[in-house]
């Protein structure tokens, strides 16, 4: 099948972006006084029927020619496919209980590369204690597609959203960025364990996984905490051999952004450093009041339409 | 990019088809003691923190060039690609009550086509209340995919499996079956009305959506409650200008087929005329011991990898 071609001055997703195109799109779909947050790249936090609790959903998908390509190992993919959304659950410091599988596939596709992709995603889902309950699949005459849907829950005094920094917090970041695509954004395991330990310990103002890099998803912290940011670039963790650029633009960091009172980080990083002692843990800046008339001070990162 | 290319002696998923590949994949996926009916083309259904119902689980998607193409309306392929997964909630006789949308396109796609598809699946979810609560969007180089995946619920005393009927219940199904390729498989509304009647007011022994033709899902019922089946052909209510071939074996119909004991019959039939005077209801067969040694008296459905 041929890409759809424009009409003369129609829009193109292209032209727009993912961040546009989202919120043009979430006003079409209809949401009630269930919903807590939803939309916009996040996981979703609805009412549970248990009321300490709140229900966490998520989906996202990898594709063929974007996410993978045939050269990555298939049980590799499975892995991913299942880690992205479980990273999601990081963000928001919830445990994920459910997997949903859509698996798209051409009719030619080998099964040892379809039992490949579930064996990895068996393993990744393992990991964290998810059920897979579901699975759907589909031809296709196109790339290989594969669609996760999680659902969880977070008690409702731990759950962190982009959205409580304040200015004067401080800024810090799990592990190194940049370099993902040298392998590590087919193996990474999303930072749940250090997520919930933080909740269990610290009142965290804000939070985020890097998925776009943190050049794009800094700002879409600051922005829903309607505040600004400023950052010290030589303190960014760089993965090995990769510079400041590809720190704040290369994106699938897969790691934990968020924001915390100066109050709290002093404890913070000793205790951090006993639990985790291989996990480094950065204070890369601080949030500040959204007046300031800085400049941004960062590289976009990865943009779906762009 | 191209089709994965088997080295000899690799079997390909055309050769197996989707129930046997369903099967050898579901052992590759963890489930534990909250998984009351999980994977295998169904609904699933969990441990629900209330105690008097459990979860709904489900995930569909649809595909340009195998559910629809470029010819369809953007606003039906929205529609259809949410009421799919609705029409599984008619299945088990649950309600939905939140979903999730991963999107799947090419950068080139016009905006005028994604706010459509929008406008549809909104337009699906706001009939049926469910709450749209998260959406990833990814490119591809290929051709469009949306998935939905679905979250609701069903009260304890009312789901209903595929695997209850006994040898003597009636079958029946909703509507009219075959030729949905006409038009019905973009605009179709899913029997979750009827079907949620159904359990307020009757013993629903089994229960399923056909979504792959009576020639297919009938015998996975059958053999779901470890039954045999007899039918009685003249009696397969048809769609205007389609015979009893098509009408087994077009599938996508997304009516209801479900067993009910005779003892019932006959006070459902007079209670369903009035309260749903347009939808049509017709008993097309039995339920038999599966010892009994028919031969397979149906046209199989469709396979999406056969």
């Amino acid at each position: 099948m041929k890409p759809r071609q424009s009409a003369a001055g129609q829009t193109r997703l292209g032209q727009i972006g993912e961040d546009v195109l989202l919120q043009k799109l979430s006003g079409l779909l209809p949401i009630d006084h269930r919903v807590i947050a939803g939309s916009g790249g996040d996981a979703a936090i609805v009412a549970s029927p248990n009321r300490g609790d709140l229900l966490v959903l998520k989906t996202d998908c990898v594709v063929e020619g974007i996410h993978f390509d045939r050269s990555s190992p298939a049980e590799a993919v499975g892995w991913k496919a299942m880690m992205r959304s479980l990273s999601d659950f990081a963000a928001v410091s919830g445990l994920p209980d459910f997997g949903l599988i859509t698996l798209i596939v051409q009719r030619e596709t080998e099964l040892g590369w379809v039992t490949g992709v579930y064996r990895g995603l068996g393993r990744a889902a393992r990991r964290f204690k998810v059920s897979i309950v579901g699975g759907e699949t589909s031809s296709t005459p196109g790339p290989a597609a594969i669609a996760v849907s999680v659902v969880g829950h977070v008690e409702r005094r731990r759950w962190v959203s982009r959205s409580g920094g304040k200015p004067g917090d401080d800024l810090f970041v799990t592990g190194r960025l940049g370099g993902s695509i040298r392998g590590k954004h087919l193996q990474f395991v999303p930072r749940i364990e250090e997520s919930r330990w933080l909740t269990s310990r610290f009142r965290i103002a804000a939070m985020m996984d890097l998925s776009d890099g943190l050049g794009t998803d800094l700002p879409r912290l600051a922005q829903a905490s309607e505040v600004g940011f400023t950052i010290d670039k030589a303190k960014i963790p760089l993965s090995r051999g990769v510079n400041a650029t590809n720190a704040v633009s290369d994106g699938e960091d897969y790691e934990l952004l968020f924001a915390i009172s100066p109050q709290q980080s002093e404890h913070l990083t000793k205790c951090w450093f006993k639990k985790f002692p291989r996990v480094p843990l950065t204070k890369i800046g601080s949030l500040i009041r959204k007046s300031s008339r800085r400049k941004p001070q960062l590289h976009r990162g990865y943009d779906h339409f762009q």
